[in-house]
């Protein structure tokens, strides 16, 4: 079996389980769940983890060169070993956007805003139910319900940092540098595609003839002049 | 009638519609309207709601096709689902502004600069109204007046975030969630108007006989190749 | 006399004023002046406006058309109107900074640095004198020292934000308006010059012949093939 | 001997110089030490700064111009001057960093995001002991223990500044602004790799026929034409 098959196989079990985990884990962080539904859940979200676990040894397994692969799926080893991170397996679901726009720098841009705002919109949801089961109970903490969780994550994300809700638990302020880190590559996203759309507006010239020459045209001329020269090389008519 | 006629013929109506509106929103939220003067600042608000919601069925039943219109126009769509965003309208009535530039790239540049500094002024008023309307009077909160709103907007739109004032309730959250993104966003044209500046600068040659050959460059020289192969096809003049 | 010759007479003038401005504000500012040292400082001051101010009024009055001159120039009117932005005019004493560099934009991209770090310091200083001139004494007010005010502009202007110094007057609020705006500012011309170089280095080509094609390049081509043309046009030598 | 020379003969004594005083500056702060380790951890400190010190001397003396050298090795008189920027040095262990990668652009992002979190790494670590160093026992000084230091710097150096920790005295001050400089760098530099991947992406031709036009390419048609340029103004074969 090659890996190729293996990825069309997994694809639709995959997405459920991040659906499953995400819905599982909410339930257990929003509900503050005890004793047999507490149990259920955590079953739910470790049979998750296990099937995560196993996708990523079989593909490691397919894969070869396997040194190579496993460079190359750094994000995949992330994924298996920070449970929290499987949702964002949710955005393949966007993988099928149709991309029939004038321009393929349009189209890559459009990609770019929907992946980037739907991994935004997971990363603040998944920190949110992370840092209020890490803080809520902690002594001295003030994340306490699930609204004040998103706020916390909002303005977090954003690098605004009002301070009316911080972590103060070793775990969530893990979950907070994550968050930030995230919040600086959001910032960096967003510039890189409003850069990208100044750049081809300016760059664009009033007409064709002020494009720069491409490959094809010289191509042409080169075998224009090719032609003459084979012309010229026979004996000229009598 | 053609979608285009029923843009020309909206276009003075809309742009009134939305000066009513801000200066009615403005003027209930500010002297904190109570009784009758309450009713007919909520009257006008009401009316310049319907007049939008109006323009754009009007609008998508002139389309064609209707499919591509409705996806092609979502922002259209949020301003008339969240009123407050209604004044970004009044940024049409810079349109017409004279870009006699020396380059298309400076042109370009003062325009995203006059845009951009005019919608962050619109959303930093029409947030701190919307934040000082939700937050007022209820408990806990510390965003009482208007100066204090509109200072916490400037704070909150440029991600300083000291933290003196911030909203408490649902929806003057939601109000700084979407003046957050807007930040976000205004930082992200800021920068990249600056860098289509710098990379313009820095790419500039010293002469024009090292600027990137053009298309109409390579045609000429195509053409003039032509003309000779024609030429020497003919028989040679006795 | 022409606008030219009128900035070269009022270089070293104005450079003057700004230093003498400077100096007499942080004297005012920092010592806390009453009484007649605090009388002459604002003397000193107010010279050094009135200098600014016929220095606008003479280049406008030399210009033409004056209608144009004034668009172009609202950065100069800025500084008359608001005082405390002064002393940016001492950036222009890094005008002759040398440029022998490897490339045009290395060159670009070090004067950029020196000005961007040049503008952020004085900015820094500038709105930490405004800031305490306009907190010291109001009722409330946090910052009332002048390491305190250094220690928020910094904390204000990277966008940081803690919120242990904040101002709370009216004229305290316009000053850090001021100076998030030019924070946000600096951080855009600091990515946009990091952009500029990486985007310079990634499209370095392996070799000459992989750069674009000049336009000089095929200059030569057309002329060779003119040349060519106008031989074959001549009788063949008998 | 020459400088290159010199470079290669200290490349491992001053990896392991940097090694050594991040281990003994984190033992001395972390352990809060007194009486002999104090003094101990102080002097190995002081070893390696007389190998910084020493190091750049050498390379002072034999660089030649020894006026340009200087200019263009500011960060590492930087480096000497402030003993904690030493840590830097250990990115050189990252300088062999394969890059057998697809494409330039591609490698030299590989290598500015590896660089760039080391860095923010280092930093945020020597920023963190230097502001415990000089905060604690400080009247008033919030950041107590090392794990609070370590959570201020991240939270610094993203920018989001809740305040829930500040530095209070001048030494921890300076450290922060430092860290703040340093923080508006990284979210520049994460910018700058985005909007580099970005602009190469949305550039991509759909075939070779599109990309510009090649020097080389040009430069073979002119050889191309200058041959049947000789061969016609030979006498033609009888």
């Amino acid at each position: 079996m090659t890996e190729e098959r293996w990825f069309q196989l997994t694809y639709w079990p995959l997405l459920v389980a991040s659906l499953v985990f995400i819905v599982a884990y909410s339930w257990q962080v929003i509900a503050d769940l005890q004793g047999t539904a507490e149990s259920i859940a955590r079953g739910l979200i470790f049979a998750t983890w296990i099937v995560f676990i196993i996708d990523y040894l079989v593909r490691l397994w397919l894969s070869s060169p396997r040194g190579r692969w496993f460079r190359h799926h750094i994000f995949d080893l992330l994924v298996v070993v920070l449970p929290p991170l499987k949702p964002l397996r949710l955005l393949q679901a966007f993988t099928r956007i149709s991309s029939k726009r004038t321009s393929q720098g349009t189209a890559l841009r459009s990609r770019i805003s929907v992946y980037g705002a739907g991994a935004a919109l997971i990363l603040i949801w998944v920190a949110a139910l992370a840092v209020l089961d890490a803080e809520r109970g902690a002594p001295g903490a003030n994340i306490e319900t699930f609204g004040d969780a998103v706020w916390w994550a909002f303005v977090t994300i954003t690098t605004v940092g009002y301070g009316d809700y911080y972590p103060v638990t070793p775990g969530g302020r893990t979950v907070a540098v994550g968050l930030m880190a995230g919040g600086v590559a959001v910032v960096g996203v967003v510039t890189a595609t409003f850069a990208s759309w100044v750049l081809e507006k300016a760059a664009a010239r009033s007409s064709d003839d002020d494009e720069p020459a491409t490959r094809g045209q010289v191509r042409n001329v080169a075998r224009s002049l090719a032609e003459l020269t084979a012309k010229l090389g026979e004996p000229p008519a009598k």
